[in-house]
């Protein structure tokens, strides 16, 4: 469903337009061809130094994949995942090749799905990250080398009937945007102003 | 300049031809309007639990407060980012309320920023996002407070000529765009394929 953000100042469709929603449509309707576009997306956000500290793991719909990433999810999250034509889970680079921490991974990881959700909005498919998964489950349910670590999970389908969530969630989908700070509380010209 | 990503599946243009640009058109061209609007995309942007873990500290051209920014910066991103329109250091909240760590401040600060990026993309602006700044110095002149860091800063303004820029920045300018894993690289069905 549409409920474009309440902006107070002009922003492009793309953006105003994504949300995160919990209705997918069971039929699923994502597979090899939408992954791709959407990885491509995100293939081609910015990094520090060109390091594309980020990686994806994925299972489409009626895939044991599928399966094994629902399962690292929290429940609350599972009971609207499951209907998701696919999973994902998001990993951040955390170590250099000389095994040097590096600082801006989790970072420009962010880069990266915010580039792949702007991406699945353009396609007309509805997608919602989570951080709501258990990572420890993850890294080794999905193989994650040492030097990552799973960060973000991501549900991405076709848009589906608010009818099908349970009574909570429902309200949650039909109402309206969560709200956000607006620009003044979080940005300053010059300098953060003093606290009161 | 336009260099469009080579991308090996359909994208967004937005997302194809957002890169990260050095040639500034010095006479400046963003106002107090343009930075309400990328900042307003920058609050669209999806969180964890809808913490909105961000904010922007900015100052525009001809201003003490640019100076200052831009003195942040190390030198070789001062050489060309002293021409850009705007400046402005990303925070990300580390600490929530009762003092525990945020785990996901520092990801969904970058899910902020590349939305942002591709706002200014959106509006015919130029965007650099940089790691090369002085973190440090940039926490005590713009007074960010305990329990937040500077993590990006981000050089905005009208697209300029390169040949304003010094000949190595100029032939990374017009040269091809910086390459990219495939995506066959960093995204996986199912599991992370086991190491060689």
């Amino acid at each position: 469903m549409d409920k474009p953000a309440p902006a107070d100042h002009e922003i492009h469709h793309l953006i105003a337009r994504r949300w995160s929603p919990r209705a997918f449509d069971p039929a699923g309707g994502v597979g090899a061809t939408e992954m791709m576009r959407l990885f491509e997306a995100a293939r081609w956000a910015p990094s520090a130094f060109n390091a594309q500290p980020w990686a994806y793991v994925y299972g489409l719909a009626g895939t044991p994949a599928f399966a094994i990433l629902l399962a690292c999810l929290v429940p609350f999250n599972q009971s609207w995942a499951q209907r998701a034509g696919a999973l994902v889970v998001a990993c951040n680079r955390t170590l250099d090749d000389k095994g040097a921490p590096l600082t801006h991974g989790e970072h420009d990881l962010g880069l990266s799905v915010a580039t792949l959700l702007l991406q699945a909005e353009a396609m007309g498919l509805a997608a919602h990250a989570m951080s709501g998964f258990d990572r420890a489950q993850a890294a080794g349910a999905l193989a994650v080398p040492a030097g990552w670590q799973p960060m973000t999970a991501i549900a991405v389908g076709l848009p589906g009937d608010p009818a099908l969530l349970d009574e909570r969630q429902r309200e949650r989908e039909v109402g309206p945007r969560q709200a956000r700070r607006p620009v003044t509380e979080f940005a300053f010209e010059g300098a953060w102003p003093a606290a009161d």
